[in-house]
């Protein structure tokens, strides 16, 4: 079981070394956005969309197990979108990128975001050939998940906190969360921002835009 | 690859088949609950407990990645729980729940509760020798989760929409989730509930008595 599982990611990480040269020599920016199933990883794309319009070009895939929803909303913002739908599956993995990419071909120096399936667990195996990993969690979900779901948090860069709009309405401790994320992973990044309100939102846009 | 995964479930379904039968022998009734990450499910057990208290034998398997914490806090409400940690691994399987029971020694006629791992996604597909499944989604999860993560809902007996009392606060539309659910599975039962401020508790605690 667990020999065939290696063989697996094993493929998987050959297709993502493919990819990830595809996007060097296009100069293209890959973010892997990673949460739970409405964390509002959808509602962060929009609203990353309309901020960053004119400024870079962009592209979205979309992975559910079902539905064009997220496609649909990510299509009314005029940027390009493919939507994946897994079906039974968990994840994203390496060749659906590959195919989406060649659906969607994104020109030189697109920002592209995939937004993988609402899944903490699944998503964190399978390599993409991202530049960097996103994990947003909302305030709405415990400020305990980062040690009860570790593996997507130790392999992430950026740990987006959401929904702020809502802490008053909840018990989640924003020093705790901080505290058991970079005890699993100390070089993870922290930024605490609301998509729906706007606030933080800077910040997030400062991030992208250091990254290149 | 497809065959390969038949052959994992089939080779659970036979240790669930097991479970179940062990369950039938003791009048034990399990009881399945899934929903992804932070939906307040261990929240909603303790609050359980607390009700039922008095009435009925109860026990709880407690499935999670990583950490003893949902253990520990129903551990406090005098219940015996064992806690399951999974690893890498995105769901219970029949093999440890057949071994938390042996841990449990559950006695004749308890209500035996299995929290399973937050994921909305791959728990569905493995049986665990349980009478029933249970869905909970919060209301801050938004109300299009039924469609764009059908399995989940397509072999649950009962969906539980959870927060109520975050309502006033987020877009949620409890006459929609309720459509696209049932439109996934046409006899599910739904109940809304917050198990923070007690809202609906009482329809759930008699959806229990019901089962016998």
């Amino acid at each position: 079981m667990i020999l065939l599982e290696k063989d697996i990611l094993g493929r998987n990480n050959l297709v993502a070394s493919r990819n990830s040269g595809y996007f060097e020599a296009k100069e293209i920016l890959a973010l892997n956005l990673m949460s739970s199933p409405g964390s509002g990883k959808t509602t962060l794309l929009e609203a990353t969309i309309g901020l960053l319009k004119g400024e870079r070009k962009m592209a979205v895939i979309e992975g559910d197990q079902q539905t064009m929803n997220d496609a649909e909303r990510i299509d009314r913002t005029g940027v390009p979108v493919v939507q994946v739908n897994t079906g039974d599956g968990c994840h994203l993995d390496a060749e659906m990128i590959r195919q989406a990419v060649e659906k969607l071909q994104p020109e030189q120096k697109t920002l592209l975001f995939i937004e993988n399936v609402g899944n903490l667990v699944c998503p964190s195996l399978f390599e993409l050939g991202e530049r960097s990993r996103i994990v947003i969690i909302s305030v709405t979900e415990g400020d305990d998940k980062p040690v009860k779901y570790p593996t997507m948090f130790q392999y992430a860069q950026l740990c987006i906190i959401n929904k702020t709009d809502l802490l008053p309405y909840v018990d989640f401790d924003m020093q705790k969360v901080s505290e058991y994320a970079l005890g699993v992973n100390p070089e993870l990044e922290m930024l605490a921002l609301s998509a729906k309100s706007g606030e933080g939102m800077d910040k997030w846009i400062s991030w992208i835009r250091n990254l290149g």
